[in-house]
Order: structure tokens, then sequence, then C-alpha cells
């Protein structure tokens, strides 16, 4: 199974827009040693020709024309984009999707209540520009589930969906929140090759528990939410801000932050990914990010591809 | 007034993710002679220091990120983009605005109808991260309006919007559709500089009029729908799909082209913009890109600037 990094920051991307931090304004700088990041975005294939999609990334558009496999091979209109799995709700895991308008039959992996925030949201029309456009099949956490293309082709790739303790977006009205399955909202993905080899993806990781620590044990290769290196980061960067828990994800540093609590998972590569354009350890003079690849983590680079 | 072009490409980009067409793969092979082109956007200024933008493109996080004057400049989060003007619901035009999240007051400028078409979309939410983040200002076609930044500073730049016959967003649900004011589903929009020069910005042209002709004769720059090179552009591109006109595009080519009815405008600098992937004068060897020159008109490209 190949698998490729197409973006690796949080939402907003490295630099962000309206960010003067200081990795943002050295990035554009060119003083900082440091890559730019697109959104986060994974995609994984079995044969190299059939690529399903982990989320759908804002940045979509760009990030499968910098990847000569997402291209079209053969037809007029034609895409090596088979599916997409979706691990919640939120604009970076979704928004990618309005971009693969333009009459493309497409297979979308989320659960019933992902899928009905989409189905519900007129904006996800422009999906339905012909008759099964898009073909929704609702998982739940727990149950595996087999990848296939939209004409039913298996990818030979087997997925089972993680809950994990994290919240609706709050596009989404508090009304209609309350009627979505509590273990829905946010998901962690493993995701196993034909050889059995182990994938774990959790861009968001609101909390730890031991279902979770185990299947990481379980991995060959894990890319873990790294969006903050703090807690209070956001409050430090910019005067003010939620804490890193409160919009769920576990911090990096600390006592129970992830460098700590998951050095006993031994088996796995372990790389950080979704990083957010205010982490200390997209600076690679910085403490942190020696700290961080000193403890045996990687920090995740558009552009990487692994083999399992 | 400094104008700029982040991008002329129409919908879905140059080249675009799902279509292998001659242009787009020639395009990615590197043997056409032309440029890739992002998602038509435009951005105003009289200062050089507060910047306006014409629609909010899909691509809008790259757009801004190569333009170095839309960078932040002072504070921790800051941004040079001071508003926004919104010619229509569609998903190129608006999809932009999610872009712009991240706790950023903004000050839009759009229509009642099309106010109300993303109002009612929880996904615009994302916008209402803070008290009055978004400051909208109700315009109507043919009522003038001045541009001011979300604190009241004006710009010094006079805009009028003129509607034009075209569809609102198919994403609209029928019924809501109906509800809606004809006169504001699809705008031009006519930009004065502080010196009286005038830009017309007209991404989608559905239809011609003596209003829309004269609204041109009086301008110093046009910036025309150049989507499609002929009517039945996409059947012939892919076997099938609507023509130029039912999806509110008059073409280049024909009787009735803008090509021909507008050779009687003479006074504008004369550009054609939002240029879809299959249109021919994107291929500046073909017999159709050197027509147009020797018309006189230009075809835009992603970074040109303009001083009116």
């Amino acid at each position: 199974m190949r698998i490729k990094i197409l973006g690796s920051a949080a939402g907003g991307a490295f630099p962000q827009w309206n960010c003067g931090c200081s990795n943002c304004s050295r990035l554009r700088q060119g003083t900082l040693r440091g890559k730019p990041r697109s959104q986060a975005q994974v995609a994984v294939s079995n044969n190299g020709s059939s690529w399903y999609l982990l989320n759908a990334s804002p940045d979509l558009r760009t990030q499968i024309e910098a990847t000569p496999e997402l291209h079209p091979q053969a037809a007029i209109r034609e895409t090596a984009i088979a599916g997409i799995v979706l691990l919640s709700g939120d604009v970076d895991a979704v928004l990618g999707l309005l971009l693969l308008r333009e009459f493309q039959p497409l297979n979308v992996y989320a659960t019933a209540s992902i899928r009905r925030i989409l189905q519900d949201n007129c904006l996800f029309n422009v999906l339905q520009r012909m008759p099964q456009q898009v073909r929704w099949n609702d998982i739940r956490p727990g149950i595996r589930f087999e990848l296939s293309s939209p004409d039913g082709v298996t990818a030979e790739i087997v997925c089972e969906a993680i809950a994990l303790s994290g919240n609706y977006p709050v596009y989404v009205k508090r009304d209609d929140r309350m009627q979505l399955a509590e273990d829905e909202a946010v998901l962690g993905l493993m995701v196993a090759s034909a050889g059995g080899k182990r994938l774990l993806y959790v861009p968001s990781l609101p909390r730890l528990d031991a279902t979770l620590v185990a299947a990481m044990e379980e991995s060959d290769l894990l890319l873990i939410d790294g969006t903050f290196w703090a807690d209070d980061e956001l409050a430090r960067t910019r005067g003010r801000g939620p804490s890193a828990r409160e919009i769920g994800h576990l911090p990096i540093a600390g006592a129970d932050g992830t460098l700590q609590t998951l050095a006993r998972v031994k088996r796995p590569r372990k790389i950080y990914i979704h990083v957010n354009n205010t982490n200390l350890i997209l600076d690679e003079d910085s403490p942190e990010y020696r700290q961080v690849r000193e403890a045996g983590w990687e920090v995740a680079e558009d552009g990487w591809e692994f083999q399992l």
C-alpha cells in the first residue's frame, strides 16, 4: 500500500493568510528553516492507479495538481480518485468535496451523522449534477469496511473507524448537533493493506483512551494530530484564543501531551501531521523540533510517501 | 487605482483536476504554449495598502499567498483585505469566503438575495466566530456605493452593480430561488477610481443589453467573460454537456459572440477573463488565440496588474 501526504498543516495552512506570527512571517521572508505546508490531506492506494482520499481538504485542487498519480490518465474526463473517507465534518475535512464537482462519480465513506450534515447542506448539491454521482457509504466505528471504486472494483484496502470523543463542528446548529450520534463526530482511521500492514490516521485527537492506544500499538505507521505544541499556544501567540484541548486537540508538550503519553508506543513509525502555523516544531532550528525528533517522531511534510 | 488579477480561469481552473482534454493534458506535459491559471479572482486598491476582493474564489488561499500586497504587514493577526464584493452566489464566486475564517473582521458587499443564500447556509457560520465579524452591506443594481474597511475608512472607490439576466446557482433549492429578486442573481460591477477612471468587471455574461454596452463604452478597462470559445464547446470536448448560453455564458465566437458584438466598443482596453480549461484561446499557438489578439483583445493571466 502506498500512502501519500498531500498536505500536512492544520486548517488555514502554513503560512496562514491573516497571520503574522514569528513562524508565518519568517517563512514569508525566507528566514525560517522550515517548509510551507498545505492543509492536511492523505491519499492511499494498493495498486498505484486507484487512490482513496482520507478527508477532502480545502487545498485539494492544488494538491491534486501537485500529484501526478492523481491526474487523469486515459479518458477526456477521468480521475485516479476512486473514493473519499471522511473522518469529521470540519470545514478543513470536507470543503474539498466541493472542489470535486464537475460531473465525476465519487464513492464517499462517512458516518450517517456526517453524511446527514452534508446532505442537509444545499451547497453539496453541486455534487448531484447527474444521477448517482455520489454514492454514500455509511460507516460505523468498530465495523470494518472495504474500500471500492464507484463501479464496485475492490481496492483491497480494509478500514476501521475508531470513535474519538470529539464534537461536531460549530457551524452545525446546536439543535441539529443534539440529534446526531455522539460517537460519529470525530474518527480515527485504521487502514490495512492487502498484506496486513496498518496505517493509523488521527488528524484530530481530542483525548487518548485504551482502545486508541491499543490500535496504535498494532499499527506500522502513525499519522497523528500535531496541531499544537502547547495547550495555551493560540492565546500565547495572538493574545487571546481557546486552549488546544478546548478545540479538540491534545497538545504535543506537557505531562499529558502526546510526546510523553505515547512514548510507550514503540512499534509504529510515528509522525506528527495537521500541524498548526503557530506550532514551534515547524521551525527546524527550534528546541521543540529537536525534542520531537530526539523522541523518535517525525514532522510530516507535503509530498512525503510511505510504502506499507 | 491598482487592479490585480489573482486568478483568470473559470470554475475548476486550468488544468482542471479531472480533465484530460487537449489543453489540460498538454499543459501538464509541458507541450502547450500557454499558462496554468487559478480560478477568477480580482483585487482592487486605491492606496496599495487596503485591498478589496471582487468575488471570493476557491483558490483564494494560494492566491493571497502569491500576492505580497495581501500579506499581513503589521500586527500578529492582520490582513490587507478590507472588503469583498460578491457578484453572484456561484460556488466559484463565494467559496473563498470560507477560507477567510480565522477570526478576521470582514466587510462583505452583496445583494440582499445573495446575502440571504449565504446566511441561510450554516457552513458560513464559520465566519461568525466573534460578534460583528462580518458586516454585510446590501447593494442594489443601479445604486452607487463606496467601498470602506470594517472600521469605516473609505477606500475612495465607488462601485455600481449592473443586473445581468442570469440565474441563481443550481445548488439553491428551486422553491428558495423563486423567492429571490430576479435582478440580484448575477451582477457586473463598475469600479471607479478617485480620479474617475473605470474598470468594468463581468466574469459571467449571460446576455448583452444596451445598458451594459453603454457601461462598457464609458469604461477604461473591461474584464469580461471569456469562459467559452464556442457555444457547443463542452459537448464537443467531452461528448456531452450543456451549451455555453445554457449555463450563463455568451461564447466568444459566432455571429452573436462577444468578439463580434463588442467590436464596436472602442474606448476600453478589452480583456477576456474567467477562461474555461476547454477554451482554445488558452493555447497561444491556436488560430483562436491569434484571432482574439488580432481583434485587439487580451487574455488575462494570473499575476497581471493594471493601473487606472
